[in-house]
């Protein structure tokens, strides 16, 4: 019994997988879209077998979850007989607050901390909370773990996580840097050390996660002690759709010219803004490029601002770490695409970063060191993996 | 006839200089406060003479220039007999938006253009004008000069000004980085390269204006190509009692909890937060360095964050510009607190950056090299003086 589920539940869709943590082979996984909402359908997929699609009306998240089930025992499409097969299941939460800065065993009180941090993730902890609820219910014997973006990021030091607004915003409201990403930066981090034959105690390594939401991370001797996401993922790295670092006095000045009202301002800047938002064209990077090719200039400015505000987080954190060892690339962008690699990277020379320009070329998503001999520091792209992270501390924690 | 007066007009106070540019003398300065409020005084000091406090009503700037040309000219305590002794007026001036590049000279147009720009600093630019009416009515047919905090900083590539917003947000409410401090960013940029004998066209030099707001610059062959202040004074680095940066989504959260309206949040991050929100103590870095010597931990905290952010900008700006020559100081903490440099810079070794401890250590308000005999990079403490700039563009414009 080494099967583990993992389940990343949104507030109307539920991803899953189902993995076999003997031989870490994923053997199903899906995905269950508009939940509580017409047109319901799960799309699952187990391994060596078709993919189906069943549209059926779900409800709720309970629904959901029982669609899960269903597939996975179906006699048709399924991978195991039934529920005996799971050992443990593991949720993604996003936000852990500062409970949590390692994977738990799934309690009352635990999920009493997640309610508690609602007020910071008011979209996602609440859909993370209804997966936990759905799974009780129908495998109310099968031990669950909670493994949350922000638990990596957790011991960061003051001075990192800290804005320079009254303290009591702190203490009274926790306002402070949280960051996310959390899973991936650890599991990158560590892979790292790993590919290099190193103790990760021993290294200086920025992480950056590279996808539609971004975030770098400075990660010393195998904590982070930074990351660009701040008291939500909005802050830092330009992204897909949202804006990251940003004068705040803007808010209001863009309020007032566009008639906004605060809450159209915050959807402004996290679905509206990022390479999209600058483009006009894509939040994808492959169309960007495909577009700056053509010879259009604000799919080139995307792309520019993005690179150029990556080089400077690279900076920031060699800065911050008092010097870097090892950078590596994950995420959609930060796996395949070699020109966002190249150019975040170019003139860093004076930091001792050098790219291999061939091997970078055309690399897409691998393990692999993209550093030139010469480089003292060593550039790895390492695809980040956070189901089987998420499945390796709930096994860890339930299964061993 | 070489005298130039420069004045730089708030919305109840006028500075001003009265500068001999012959010999770059001051031979008057004062500060006029409370204008247009009960209790308004002039106080005036004469270069080798006593200082002198005129109480009197002044009901707006026409009144404040009255009192300012009257102390000049004064028989006992002036300094000139009479206006002709004055060849020009430097005005300095908050935004020039996107206009000005350099100083000019203040024609109907240029006024036009400034009025344009109120929407973009609502409370400096009307208070420049008024400065600007003032000495229009009152010394007519002396020329006027326009110095703009923004002027150096007019030729970023995109790349650094645009934000990860809609693309609009630029086109059609004008919403960049602008950047502040630009006089003096100039002077020191310039003057760091005289002291070095070097062109500045051949160096990449990071300047610190540190005083109660603070900036960075990235300045790279003499251009400023980068800074940390951005569509306001708000961005950047944390300041006296400003912010710096902050996820733009904490504006709301804390809009919600402490019942805020749009101004009393901006109001907040402006006026109640930077070092004096987070210590709780004070905004000025004398009294925070004393409570921490006596243990004050929330005193510490804010050192450290300040301190934390400069340096990660530093490595953002050296990452930005391919590398760093030159790192300079100025402003009243930057010039003054050899603790801060000390701090800022520590850990930096990685990148060429050694500070000269015993050089650095009680270095106060003097221009002198602190790097060490071996350190690549050149570091150097740089009185800035923004008022003899001004006087100096002024005097080039108009009195050579």
């Amino acid at each position: 019994m080494k099967n583990v589920l993992v389940i990343n539940a949104g507030s109307s869709s539920l991803k899953y997988q189902l993995i076999d943590m003997e031989n870490a082979d994923v053997i199903a996984k899906g995905l269950v879209e508009r939940i509580g909402i017409d047109g319901s359908v799960i799309k699952h997929k187990p391994a060596g077998k078709d993919k189906v699609e069943i549209a059926t009306p779900m409800k709720d998240h309970n629904d959901a979850m029982k669609q899960v089930i269903a597939a996975l025992t179906d006699p048709v499409h399924g991978v195991v007989s039934d529920l005996s097969g799971i050992c443990a299941v593991g949720h993604r939460i996003v936000h852990g607050g500062e409970k949590f800065s390692e994977s738990v065993l799934i309690t009352d009180e635990v999920i009493e901390a997640i309610k508690e941090n609602i007020e910071l993730a008011p979209l996602h902890n609440p859909a993370n909370l209804m997966g936990i609820d759905a799974c009780r219910a129908l495998m109310p014997d099968v031990p669950m773990v909670g493994v949350f973006d922000t638990a990596f990021h957790a011991n960061m030091p003051k001075k990192a996580f800290l804005y320079g607004i009254p303290y009591t915003a702190y203490t009274d409201y926790k306002v402070r840097r949280y960051g996310f990403h959390g899973t991936s930066h650890k599991y990158v981090s560590h892979r790292a050390a790993e590919m290099l034959g190193k103790d990760i105690k021993d290294l200086k390594i920025i992480t950056c996660h590279l996808g539609n939401g971004s975030s770098v991370a400075a990660v010393n001797g195998g904590v982070s002690v930074d990351t660009s996401m701040g008291f939500t993922p909005l802050e830092g790295l330009v992204m897909g759709t949202r804006s990251g670092d940003l004068d705040a006095a803007i808010v209001p000045y863009l309020m007032d010219k566009m008639d906004m009202d605060v809450n159209q301002a915050i959807n402004y800047l996290n679905k509206e803004s990022g390479v999209w938002g600058i483009s006009g064209v894509s939040s994808d990077f492959r169309d960007l490029w495909a577009e700056e090719e053509k010879g259009n200039e604000r799919a080139k400015l995307a792309l520019d601002v993005f690179n150029y505000r990556l080089k400077k987080f690279i900076g920031a954190y060699a800065a911050a770490m008092g010097g870097v060892d090892v950078i590596t690339f994950a995420g959609g962008v930060g796996e395949n695409d070699w020109d966002v690699r190249l150019h975040a990277l170019e003139g860093l020379e004076f930091m001792g970063i050098k790219l291999d320009k061939e091997k970078n070329d055309g690399l897409r998503g691998e393990e692999a060191e993209i550093s030139a001999a010469d480089s003292k520091v060593k550039i790895l792209v390492v695809p980040t993996d956070e189901e089987m992270t998420i499945a390796k501390d709930t096994y860890d924690i339930c299964c061993k």
